[in-house]
Parts: C-alpha cells; structure tokens; sequence
C-alpha cells in the first residue's frame, strides 16, 4: 500500500523549504570564501546567523513535531526498507537533537564560525596563534555546550562525532586507530625509505605549470571521470573544498601551485570526488534524507577514492601522461615509472593536506587524540600550539617550525568541525574497501576515453550514491561490500602502492 | 525627547531580519548572473521564490501590522524631520503594499523573474523572441495583477512607477518627455551630423585591447572616484549591474569588448557610480528605510553623474589620457581633442546600452510609450516586436535588423522590471542638476589624484546618499539643488558637449 498519508507529505515540504534556506546558507558561504571582499564578513556572518537561526526554530517549531508524530504512526507499519520510514527516523534524530539547542545558541555558532574562519584565514597567514586562539576558545566553548546538551553515548565528545558519522563513538574509533596505527606506522616508515632512495628529486617533478594549463587539465581530467560542468563548476580558495548546493549546482574548489600542477590536478579529483557523490544524489528526494550524503566517512571515501585509487595508480597515468607532458614540458626528463614513483613519494610532511596515503592516517590520529582532549577538558586551547608540537615529535620525529605548519593549518575548528577530522580515516578505509568491491563487478575499462570511467561510477551511483540516507553508513557498506568499515582492504592497498 | 519606544525598535529588528533575507537573495541573484552553472537555475529559483515569499510573509505578518500601528502612534508627535517618522511613513507604504498581494502570487513572481531571465539571456542570443514571448506574457500578466492590487493613481502602470520612483505617474513623466523631446530630438540629430563631419573614424578609436589591461584602467579609474575594493568588486556579466548586498559588500559587473576599452570602462564608471551611492548609506541606519537608497531616479543620477559628467569630460581624460596610451598604444594615432570628439560621438545606435548621451533618451522614451501601452491593454505582447520597430523607425529613421538588436535588448522586462525605464531619463535629469550644484560648492581638484574627487564625493555624500529614504526624491532634489527635477541643467549640459 503506497503511503498516501497527508502528514508525512507535509514533512517533506516543510522539510525541503528548511533545505532551501540552508541551499542559500552555502551560496553565502562559498561566496564568502571565494568571492566576498574583506570588509563584507560583518553583514556576512548577520545573514548567515540569520539563516540557521531561522532554519532552527523551523526544525524545532511545534508544527515540525506534530508531523513527525503523525507521521510515526503513518510509517509504522511500513517495512524497514521504506524510504518514508527511514526519513522519518532520520528526522526524529535531527529534530530531538535541534530541540535540545536554543535559536540563540545556533545563531551565535553561526555567527562565531563565519567570524572564527576570517579570523583564522589571517591568523595562519601570519602564524598568529594568539589572532586565533580567542576564536577557537570560544567555537569550543559553544561546541562543548553543544555536546552537553546533545550527550554523547560515552562521552560529550561522542555526540560531536555522531553528528558527522552517525552512530559512531571515540571509543570505537579509538580501537580502530589502534588496530590501524602500528601498520600504518610501519609501513609509512619503510614507504619513506623506499622513497628517499628510488623517486626522483623533489625539483625533478617541479617545473613551469601555469595556472591556466593547470585549469585545462584539471578540467579535463575531471569531466573524464564524469564531473558535469553544466552543473558544477571550480573555483580558488584558499582551502580547497566542495559545497552541493542542490540539484544541478555543486561547485568544487582548489589552489595552485605554479611549480607543481600536481597539488591543484589531485585537489580537484578529491573534490570532483565529493562532486560526484553530490551529483548522484536522487533529485526527486532533494530536500529529504533520503536525497542527502549519509556520513562524512562515506563522503570522504568518494573523494579519497578518485583521488588516490584512480588518480594515483599507473593506470590513470599511463592514459595522461602523455597530455600532461604536452601541457607542462618539463616533464619530459621523467619516464612514467619514475613520475609514478615521484607521484606516490612518501615523506613525513608537516602538512595534512600535502601529505601522501602512506602517512596521512598519522595526521588524523594526531588531530583525533587532540579533539578528544580538549572535550574531556584534559587540554586547553591555550595549550593546543604546545601539545600539538609534542604530539607531531612523537609521531613523525621533528617539530612544527611555526604554528602555520602546526595547529593553524586547517581550516576546521575554525568551522566549529569538531569530531570532523576521524571521519578522513574511515573514509581511506571505505575507499579502499568500496573500490576493491567495484573493481570485482564493474573494473574500469582501459582507453575508452571518456567513458572510461563509466562503469566505476555507475557502480558507486547505484551502490553508495543513490541509496543517500536511507542506509547508515554501516548498512550501505555492508550492503556494497559485504562488511562493514575494515582495516584489511585499505592496508593491501598501502602494501602494494608503498612496498 | 528621543524616542524610546519599544514598538518602533522592535520594528526596526522585523526590518532588519527581512533585509537580512534580502541581503541573501541579492547574492544570489549576483550569483545566478555571475557564476551559477546553466543547470542551477530551477533550484535557484526556488531558493529565491521561497526567500522572497518569507520576506513577504514577516512583512504581511500580523506582528508587523500590529508594531507598525504602534510606532505610528508613538511617532505621531515627532517633528516632520525625525528619522523614526519618515522610516515608520516609509514602512507604511511597504506593508500596505505588500498585504495586497498573497505570498503564493509573491513567490510566482519570484519564480517568472528567476526563469525569465534565463530564457531571456537564451532567446537574446539566439535573437529568438518566441522563446521568450511566453515568460515575458506571464511576467505582464504577474505585473498587471500586482499593479491591479495596489492600484494606480491614474492608471494600474502608475502603480508600478511608484514602486521605483515615489510618488511619481505616468501623466508626469509623458509631460516631462513631452516637454524634453523636441529639444532632445534636435540636439541629437545636430550632434549626429556633427560627429559625422569632425569625429575620428570607428575605427580609429578601436585597437587591440586585452581584458586584463582593460580591468587594469578600470580599477584605477573606480578606485580614484572614491570606490572602496575592499568593501566591493567587480565581474563579468551579460549584462552589467550593481548590487549592494549590505554594508562591506558591494558588487559591480561589466562586459569587455576586446578591440574597444571604453566601453568596459564607462560601464564600469556608470556601475561605480551606483556602488559609490550603496557604500555611502549609512552602515548605522542598515536594513531600514533611512539607512536604504530612496529611488531609482537617484541612483541613476549616480551613475550617470560619474560616468557622463566626471567620465566624459575633457578635465577627466586630461589626466587619463596618458595613462589610457600607455596600455592601449593604438591611442598614440589620436590627439587627445580628436580622442574626446571620439569619445562623445553621437550617432543613432539600435542598442540602448551602447547609446551616447545625445541620443539615449530617445531610446528610454521609446520603451516608456510601450510599457504604458503593455499595461494600459493596448499593446499585447506578441505584438510588441513589430511595434517596437515601428515607434523606432519613428525615432530614428531605421529599423532594427532583429529582435536582438530590438525589443529583446534589454534584460529589464525578463526581471519583471516594468516601470524601470523612465527613471533612467530621470536620472539623466538629476545627475545634470546635481552636478551643476555640486560644481558651485565642491569643484573637482585638477591633479590631486586619488584626492582628485574627493570634494564632489563628499558633497554626494552628504546631500544625496546619507539621507538615504529620509527624504523623497522631490525633497532629496530640492534639498541639494534648491529645485525639484527639472529639463533646464540637463540642455545646458547637452548643449554644451555636443554643439
């Protein structure tokens, strides 16, 4: 029996008219880092508090509540692969945990990330720790009563990192990071060696790349993996990212390095990875939960998939090498397995964002166990510059130079992202394992030009894309792979990238 | 006494927020025209309709009528010039208006506006007017309903008039044309002949003329007026424009044509104009009627003040000259008296954006004479390509090739913007009588550079743009000029450029 029900169909557009003020919030947003000139983040950040302030009294209004009730019942006896139940059940969550925050208190987490983001943008660019720290201290202060208010399972920390991966828990993630940690170690460490003494010069990789080249290629590459321009776009930003704003507008960022167009060329394959995930969302379910990505983890598998188990592999470059040799000429000293060996270079990096497979899981760890401290109240910001440095000697054997290179690098608790950064681990481990899947059913077929691609994203619009919401993120790993989030798949695929 | 009222401040806030929700839709109307991909625009849209359907429902809210009456009564004994005064009457004439039309017919609007414009750009480039005719007929149909509602004082086109220029009709506007036509028709074909006999060829004036040297002159010149980059911008679009989102952020478009930079640069002169007006409201009285620009016919006064009276004059290109050889090197061919009688060439043009000052009005007079007819049901829209011809043929002894270069010119109609055009004569009108005042107390500094404008910007300041809506446009006139608009400044400055 089809659900006819009224109350259930007025969620839905109350629901998709709360997606359409935060659809504006991220136009706001991407214009604020792209576009928007220095003096506008004032009057910026009023609109933007404005506009999750009004998204949360209508997230939280008595009519909401009521409709959710009603439509409890209207779904209750619907099967448990109903697409009306499980958007039901998705939104009993986000409702229950609105509820328990005040309009005020989402207005003044607004207000203080779009002010804590230019704050920290000028904060890392003169390695001021002290221009942030106020910013930071306060974007904890209202994350921690935040946390409070939601409750965590275990810990307030938990609540934070259930928001971004459903039903997830520090302690989980912690015996994960464990299980991973001494792997990853060893094999970062011999990956490194390997490195020192096989791949190029790093000078040897570098040459004239200038931006518009850079552009062209990063283009083409980008629409060869399926990305649709007339729906998207790429544009600069100091820190790259991607934002769907809704059906057929999911715009990508990157930056340039003009020595070395491989910095923006894996930039916008890690984004147009995320693009793509935003572009295979059903459009009839826009608005809904079933029409939206269902965890970070699984967003950023999508990403880490096309950026490293395509966009590094030999295949990927055996077809475009020979037009990034055109473009960027200096290449020409390098035979393909020596640029492979200086793509896929290990080394330890004081940047996150510039580190390579073999050692980025240390950065996460390092930022994991850094979070978790500063929520159960063991570290203090003012404290964050010093245990940070002492975290990175332990972890990669040298100090941060400066707190640009240390904890101003990134631009997430800037956002108030905490319990945002364990979610880039399980994404490397949910690439690996959805592309190990993939490969079996759907392996990507060699020379076929544009649609070289094709098979590999069909496979991810029907089994990771499409489903949106609808399946946890352990649900639609097991229901793509067979299991739920495992080490074993993305350790193979170290060993056989490094060793 | 100061008003302490609780009413009145509580107003101010309702305000704020629905200029807060404005603030957002202006970026993403600047969005839509700048950067959106070609597939947002249905989602767009909608983001748009349910934002201006929001905005209307706080200000038909029953709150708002309620404070509104409350303020009125505070007010009541608050001398004529109080500001709380003049906003609680401008607000009157805001709700009033709006509680005549439903949010769904406020939303529908919204939505023909987004789509039209689209299908505008579309039909524009392809010179096809049947693929627009059909939007434009919804977009009268929307505007003939709306104007129904509000009533006019003589006739329902008054009604939209007003909505641009207060207080204005169309019976005052005809006698104005009335009166200026003749002399205008006759300037202008004695200007025609002239720049025929004495101007440099087309060609002599075009050259080899690459965009980034064309942004180049563009920022020094906007930024010598007073406009403040860090506070604003300037992109490319089809059709140039002006945004102001709020205080901090106000954006200027323009197009380039690579073999000739003037047009870009009075463009951007014209644009700055308005911006230099949006950045001169007082930042304190944001989000209210005093804090908000009064009219169309004084914003274009602004506009057309820099671009034609600053931009055009031989004071000006004494000092840019030089500057304007050094980057476009085909200048040296050309004296710099050759160069003005160039820059001021009047000839009759099909495109009103291209059109000199000597002919521009006759352009704006066609398009009054036809909106009038539009909405007083004499004229229907599929009837409007031939009419246009006609009345152009009258004007100018020639008719326009295509629609293109004919009635599907103009983006004003796929906006809804009906009633628009005739505030650009009268912006012709202000800007002569108020530069000719200004002229008297803050003479422009010869070679003071950045200094250079800074008396006029500052008289502008202080007469025209701080008072904001505190003054009609009539008093705003009067108050910097001594008189209301009036035809005599504008043919003395005619006069005096082109015979």
């Amino acid at each position: 029996m089809p659900l006819t029900a009224s109350s259930y169909d007025q969620l839905c557009q109350a629901a998709r008219d709360i997606n359409l003020l935060q659809s504006a919030s991220a136009v706001l947003g991407w214009d604020q880092e792209t576009f928007m000139p220095a003096k506008g983040i004032e009057h910026r950040s009023r609109i933007l508090a404005h506009l999750s302030g009004e998204a949360h009294e209508r997230m939280t209004s008595k009519r909401f509540g009521k409709l959710l009730e009603q439509a409890e019942v209207e779904t209750k006896r619907a099967a448990e692969t109903s697409v009306a139940k499980s958007n039901v059940t998705q939104w009993r969550r986000e409702f229950d945990r609105a509820t328990k925050l005040s309009k005020k208190l989402v207005e003044e987490n607004s207000k203080a990330i779009s002010l804590g983001q230019a704050a920290w943008a000028k904060a890392r660019g003169e390695s001021n720790f002290a221009g942030f720290a106020p910013h930071l201290e306060k974007l904890v202060g209202l994350s921690q009563e935040i946390a409070g208010r939601w409750g965590g399972k275990n810990e307030p920390y938990d609540a934070l990192l259930d928001q971004h991966e459903r039903d997830s828990t520090a302690e989980e993630i912690d015996k994960l990071f464990t299980a991973l940690r001494p792997h990853v170690a060893k094999i970062a460490q011999e990956a490194v060696a390997k490195s020192k003494a096989e791949a190029p010069s790093e000078k040897a990789m570098l040459g004239n790349c200038p931006v518009e080249k850079q552009q062209t290629l990063n283009r083409e590459v980008a629409e060869s993996l399926g990305f649709d321009f007339e729906a998207g776009r790429i544009d600069t930003t100091a820190h790259p990212f991607c934002s769907g704003f809704g059906p057929g507008d999911v715009r990508l960022t990157t930056r340039y390095d003009e020595r070395d167009f491989l910095s923006s060329l894996f930039g916008v394959m890690h984004e147009a990875g995320h693009g793509l995930y935003e572009q295979g969302l059903q459009e009839k379910e826009w608005g809904l939960p079933s029409g939206a990505a269902v965890s970070l983890g699984i967003h950023e598998s999508q990403s880490r998939l096309w950026e490293n188990h395509v966009g590094r592999s030999r295949a990927f470059w055996e077809k475009w090498y020979p037009r990034a040799t055109s473009l960027f000429p200096h290449l020409r000293k390098l035979k393909l397995d020596q640029f492979l060996l200086g793509v896929n270079r290990a080394e330890f990096s004081f940047i996150r964002v510039e580190a390579d497979e073999a050692t980025y899981d240390l950065h996460i760890m390092l930022r994991f166990s850094l979070e978790r401290r500063l929520f159960s109240g063991a570290l203090k910001v003012s404290e964050l510059p010093d245990a940070w440095n002492a975290e990175f000697e332990k972890s990669f054997g040298r100090t941060p130079p400066d707190d640009r290179r240390g904890c101003l690098q990134d631009i997430h608790w800037s956002m108030g992202g905490f319990g945002y950064f364990p979610t880039y681990t399980l994404g490397n481990l949910n690439a690996a394992q959805l592309f190990s899947a993939a490969m079996k059913k759907a392996p990507i077929r060699k020379g076929a030009d544009k649609g070289e691609y094709a098979p590999l994203l069909g496979w991810l619009r029907e089994n990771v894309h499409a489903p949106g919401s609808t399946l946890s993120p352990a649900q639609l790993m097991e229901h793509a792979t067979g299991r739920n989030t495992s080490t074993a798949p993305y350790l193979k695929h170290l060993k056989a990238r490094f060793l």
